[in-house]
């Protein structure tokens, strides 16, 4: 006896999974420097957006680099292909109906524009933390700058290696003067 | 002036987002032959769940080989690369709090474990699809075996390219035999 597989009439769409958690899918993207406080604000916002009872993700770079992207370094075309992949996971998780908060150097606008095409119109918000270079070398959070300066390290973003500036964000935020409660707020606005 | 860094002293975690969510992350990984029965029953599976209000998102080879894995191919090595991204993909999902429903031929056992390692005790479910392989090429949805037979397609599970037996699925099911009602009905039990 064979029972014919008929694939169902019906399958469970974007929109039927936004309705049930109540909310639009949205991607939300951190560029910036090493040091420009991406961690620290996509942390932020995720926690407050989490008491407001919205369902969110938070991709990060040292998460992804242990798992997904294990497998790639630090060259430019490594960079290219880390976002590449990022981008099409936060959008995996956009159509889940999250709102996923990407939070990447993210040098190059090919890729962060490849990211605002999947998200697709009015899902995309990308936050460029324009935070001075000498205030993020200052804090140098992970110890990246000193590397970079006593030649230890060749790619750091800014210095060995190149950051494409934004041209068209929907925010841009220097953490060296914006506290983050009011950034949260301004972020807030647009979601 | 320069605001200090510092980072939140509370992150949201994968407990965080399941009490919000009210259920407990899973990962169900359908594995089988082309034409078994995989899609089919994830699409019912997820909507059945959905309509229980259940958080759901289907991972499935074509979404997937069209953004995040447009990159591989068919050979050994790209379907190794294939199945461990989507693995770590579907453990993000889980961590984000979503019943993860995965459905990929995925032939080897190394990359079903390395799914099931991943995702954690207690949160894997395996179900492996053991249609026979004459009812899979009857059904040919895809025509996969008629171009395998015509000599057009070298590398398909199966007849060209190796399928491993899994040796410890939560539930096998052959849906030649198994109702799609009754197979999802056995399958929900275990989640």
């Amino acid at each position: 006896m064979s029972v014919n597989l008929t694939p169902p009439s019906l399958a469970i769409q974007r929109q039927d999974r936004e309705a049930l958690l109540d909310q639009t899918g949205k991607m939300i993207w951190f560029t910036g420097l090493s040091g420009s406080g991406k961690s620290t604000l996509a942390n932020a916002l995720e926690i407050e957006l989490h008491h407001q009872g919205k369902k969110t993700f938070l991709l990060d770079g040292d998460v992804v680099r242990q798992g997904l992207n294990q497998d790639l370094g630090f060259s430019d075309e490594d960079r290219i292909e880390n976002i590449r992949r990022i981008a099409h996971v936060a959008k995996l998780m956009m159509d889940a109906g999250l709102i996923v908060i990407c939070a990447f150097i993210s040098p190059f606008k090919a890729q962060r524009r490849l990211a605002r095409e999947l998200a697709g119109v009015n899902r995309f918000i990308e936050i460029y933390l324009n935070t001075p270079i000498a205030i993020c070398e200052e804090r140098d959070v992970k110890g990246l700058y000193q590397k970079a300066r006593s030649g230890n390290l060749t790619n750091l973003s800014g210095l060995g290696s190149d950051y494409e500036i934004p041209e068209n964000s929907e925010i841009t935020i220097d953490t060296s003067i914006t506290p983050i409660a009011e950034a949260i707020k301004q972020i807030q606005k647009l979601i």
